[in-house]
């Protein structure tokens, strides 16, 4: 058995929490960060904290393998003076929806053999897709992430906002959606680029402008651009 | 039977001549908007061409019912003196990519009830998803599609160009593609909102600037700013 202590009251400590709970080879224990006074001992301490909280509450800890589960932080950014690491998975947990964590790239770091093969088994005992990742390449992901992800989900919350003042059902675009992302499992991002702004449609464009408020607009004109300048 | 004269020579014709061929109401007949000499005559005849070619070639049709297929053009656009109407699919077609219409909402427009029975009728041979819409609602829902498709598809794009440039692979962030599109099933998109913008992390927001280039960091800013306005 291995024994995790998870740090964190936020999303991912609750998922993570509840997903180990389920791993027959795994202990958990969860505690929050305001309770550092008597820390459990635990084979594998996991910080799952507020990015600008990592250095703070890492520096209170004395467990012997400490690792935290952000994006966009180094490992240089944990201060226990023991052993050091990273568990991060890039996927977006959300309080109200159900994880996969079979379907979760989990990308792993430590500062030697051992310890990554210490975070390679608990992450075999809750999912299949496991990547050796430096603190480099994953601030690199998690940029592409955001761009991904949350500047996608965004684009979404534009669409709905348009079609909510329209009274249009939002609803009749998510095949189209559901087709944007297929697409990019057998075609490149490029290739896949439909729409007037690839084709130079002028008229269309400034017809689309003419319905947007102007954050919408904004948004409208630099992506169009943007768009046009990739294919240039 | 009912005869469907497709004119055109993009995407949306081959795409549309390709499932009225195995359709056993219909009988379909497409060609080029070039060859507009002798043009057959058909029940419908559904002209697949730019937006800015429906009002000259629609000009030079005299059959009875013409319809185009734009999400951008209102009917009036078209400019045959007899019966006019709008078979609009709401889904981006890419050359090389396969199509099922039977996901595809099909949106129609004419100018009568008679018509627009006829037009639900070929609908009813390709596809399941049929809804009624009229012009300012048309352009409203392309506008939308616009920015969950065509916008979003270049932010993939973007992700991958990171990717690339740091030498990580593309498909690690294909599972968060994923979820970003299935959890607005369950969500909207507002509530689905994760990341350093809605969080205000500021530190973060700066490391990553710093990691893109110039006309990443304008789109970058522009959405960041958005995300947060969105939710104050």
């Amino acid at each position: 058995m291995i024994s995790v202590l998870i740090i964190g009251n936020g999303n991912v400590a609750t998922h993570l929490n509840n997903v180990f709970l389920n791993a027959d080879t795994i202990t958990v224990t969860k505690i929050k960060s305001r309770n550092l006074i008597n820390v459990p001992s635990a084979d594998i301490t996991i910080l799952a904290v507020s990015d600008d909280a990592i250095s703070e509450v890492s520096s209170k800890i004395n467990n012997t393998l400490v690792v935290h589960t952000s994006g966009a932080c180094s490992i240089t950014e944990l201060k226990n003076t023991t052993r050091k690491g990273v568990f991060y998975m890039l996927q977006s947990f959300s309080k109200d929806k159900e994880v996969n964590f079979s379907e979760i790239p989990i990308c792993l770091e430590a500062e030697n053999e051992k310890d990554y093969h210490l975070l390679e088994t608990i992450a075999q005992a809750i999912g299949t897709k496991i990547f050796k990742i430096n603190s480099e390449q994953r601030k690199t992901i998690h940029v592409a992430a955001v761009f991904v992800n949350n500047f996608t989900n965004h684009l979404f919350k534009i669409g709905n906002d348009i079609c909510k003042t329209n009274h249009v059902p939002f609803d009749i675009l998510q095949p189209l959606i559901k087709e944007t992302v297929l697409k990019i499992e057998t075609l490149t991002p490029s290739e896949a680029q439909t729409g007037p702004a690839i084709r130079n449609d002028e008229q269309t464009i400034k017809n689309h402008l003419d319905l947007l408020n102007k954050n919408q607009q904004e948004i409208y004109s630099i992506l169009t651009k943007s768009i046009q300048n990739a294919n240039n």
